[in-house]
């Protein structure tokens, strides 16, 4: 029995240990986040197929984005309404395809083209949100990124965001989570 | 510190159990599937948006479909590459939006119109896999389903799913994950 209570006592800190230290935003020296790994294991928020925020003509092949978010601060945000310092954000991308399989019509996923992420740190960033991508001039992926520039990704999030630089508008199941823990 | 330990056993001890006791497929006594909750935070495959295996016209507002997977079989399945007993993938069906907010072009996703979901369970169903739908017929939400006949679903996964009556081929994420454990 006391080595069922040692050996469950184990499991639970190793797994509390692991999402704590594999989920954290990690940082170089000089403010360059490193690329988050394991975030297709968070908790997904919403995808979209060809958005645009621009007027343009219509997208053979638009891209699919996939919306993930440290699970940390996804609890933080459903049971409270705020999204707590160290909360991460990333935006995969990937490329469409309408037919293939069986498939005939509509869009399905297919391979990665980009990654791209939103970090929270009041600390380390004066407008406590920070903008990220992981692809590289010559579309090659990036181990580590430097934030955008504060108008690249900043301004268009801070004004039309719904809540704290976070496009909420997008993301219903986040809404709705929210609403469920608020109305208990 | 020992009762920090008992803090911290207990707290791994609810983590086990509640992911246990939540994600293993429910059912009643005569085998309708009780509606899984808290898909959200599973671990999710892919999403398409208006997928057809039909010739359709074009379609004006199509559906998103959100596919997620019970983490206990994801992890199996990337191990291994095997689908264990047990497991469980709900196709969450949302309906899309075009303008809204921001966005001009291309879709994002909206309010909640389906809940579907496949189960693996060899003891249960002697062809191995079930399929349930938790809407009923007037559009009201099912907290319970009965699998659905053979031919509805099943001949279709099993012709044409390329794994274990699965469509792996519109889960180019889990195919990654499980290339990239298989190298290891």
């Amino acid at each position: 029995m006391r080595g069922f209570i040692l050996a469950t006592f184990l499991m639970g800190a190793v797994l509390l240990g692991a999402e704590a230290t594999t989920n954290s935003p990690q940082f170089t020296n000089d403010n360059k986040l490193i690329r988050p790994e394991g975030y297709r294991e968070w908790v997904f928020l919403s995808s979209g197929l060809g958005m645009s925020y621009g007027d343009t003509a219509y997208d053979e092949a638009p891209n699919f984005t996939n919306v993930f978010i440290r699970p940390e601060a996804y609890r933080e945000y459903v049971a409270t309404g705020k999204f707590p310092d160290g909360t991460v954000m990333v935006l995969e991308v990937r490329k469409s395809e309408s037919k293939g399989s069986i498939n005939k019509g509509g869009h399905y996923q297919n391979r990665l083209v980009g990654i791209e992420a939103s970090v929270k740190d009041e600390k380390r960033f004066p407008e406590k949100w920070a903008y990220f991508s992981f692809i590289g001039d010559g579309r090659e992926p990036l181990p580590q990124a430097k934030p955008f520039p504060k108008e690249a990704c900043w301004t268009c999030h801070n004004q039309h965001g719904e809540a704290d630089n976070v496009f909420l508008q997008f993301y219903p199941a986040l809404r709705e989570a929210r609403e469920k823990a608020a109305a208990k």
